[in-house]
């Protein structure tokens, strides 16, 4: 009886174990997904950047309303067409959902672009992105939002 | 056999709607908890603004750095313990996780005070706010971050 006991709280450790790592893992996966997503963004422009995001995504961007729908959101997206222009972003933090379904990554971004005389400029943000699971299994953008400082 | 088969499809589609349904319920849930959240912050001011704040909460504002966890964030709030400022926030969406233990509200918010000359003063921003459940079943906000703009 005592072994069985024990057998049982052995198995229950393994089990949280094993969902404490799952959970992990999947933050780790998010940001992955969320460095492949730069890369993919800085070789393909405002397409690479908009593969990322799901079709119903919303963009709160700073100083202006909300964006409701990729296709809106696609619209505004075109500076990263421009060659002068530069955004990257590092994650700070990260957090995800037991389901493994939601979750959020947030962090500083840099803008390197030019300014009117054509001497370089620096903006530096920061931002915090919500990713949610889609039908397929591939994560993509729900919820992006900037606002200015470090 | 074959009315198994339905028999299995009808399960199938019952648990799928109650799997849709209660996912929309948490979402419902998690907006009125942010009511009952603005609702305490505006009796109890920043006491009542952070005891819906969990301990290791990051907060995000516009044009400073990230504040991490409650007690850092909660030194920065004193402002919502003077009687002529009034914080005020309206959700326009919310997202919740299959487990129902992460999601996340956005809207916007209006900040009303007074000037230096003692006239009103209003401003507008929007909001993201992610809801972490804790280990005791409440709601509590994980990551706060604002901008500017409506």
């Amino acid at each position: 009886m005592k072994t069985k006991f024990w057998l049982i709280l052995l198995l229950a450790a393994f089990a949280l174990g094993a969902m404490a790592n799952s959970q992990s893992d999947s933050t780790a996966a998010l940001l992955k997904i969320e460095g492949e997503f730069m890369k993919v963004a800085a070789e393909h422009g405002s397409q690479g950047y908009m593969s990322y995001y799901a079709d119903d995504a919303v963009e709160v961007p700073n100083g202006e309303g909300f964006l409701q729908g990729k296709e809106n959101i696609a619209k505004t997206m075109g500076f990263l067409d421009n060659k002068d222009n530069h955004l990257t972003w590092s994650p700070v933090g990260a957090g995800i959902a037991a389901s493994g379904d939601l979750g959020y990554t947030y962090g500083t971004y840099e803008f390197r672009s030019k300014d009117k005389d054509g001497k370089p400029a620096v903006n530096h943000g920061k931002y915090t992105t919500i990713w949610k699971k889609q039908k397929d299994g591939g994560w993509k953008v729900a919820l992006d939002m900037g606002n200015s400082g470090q």
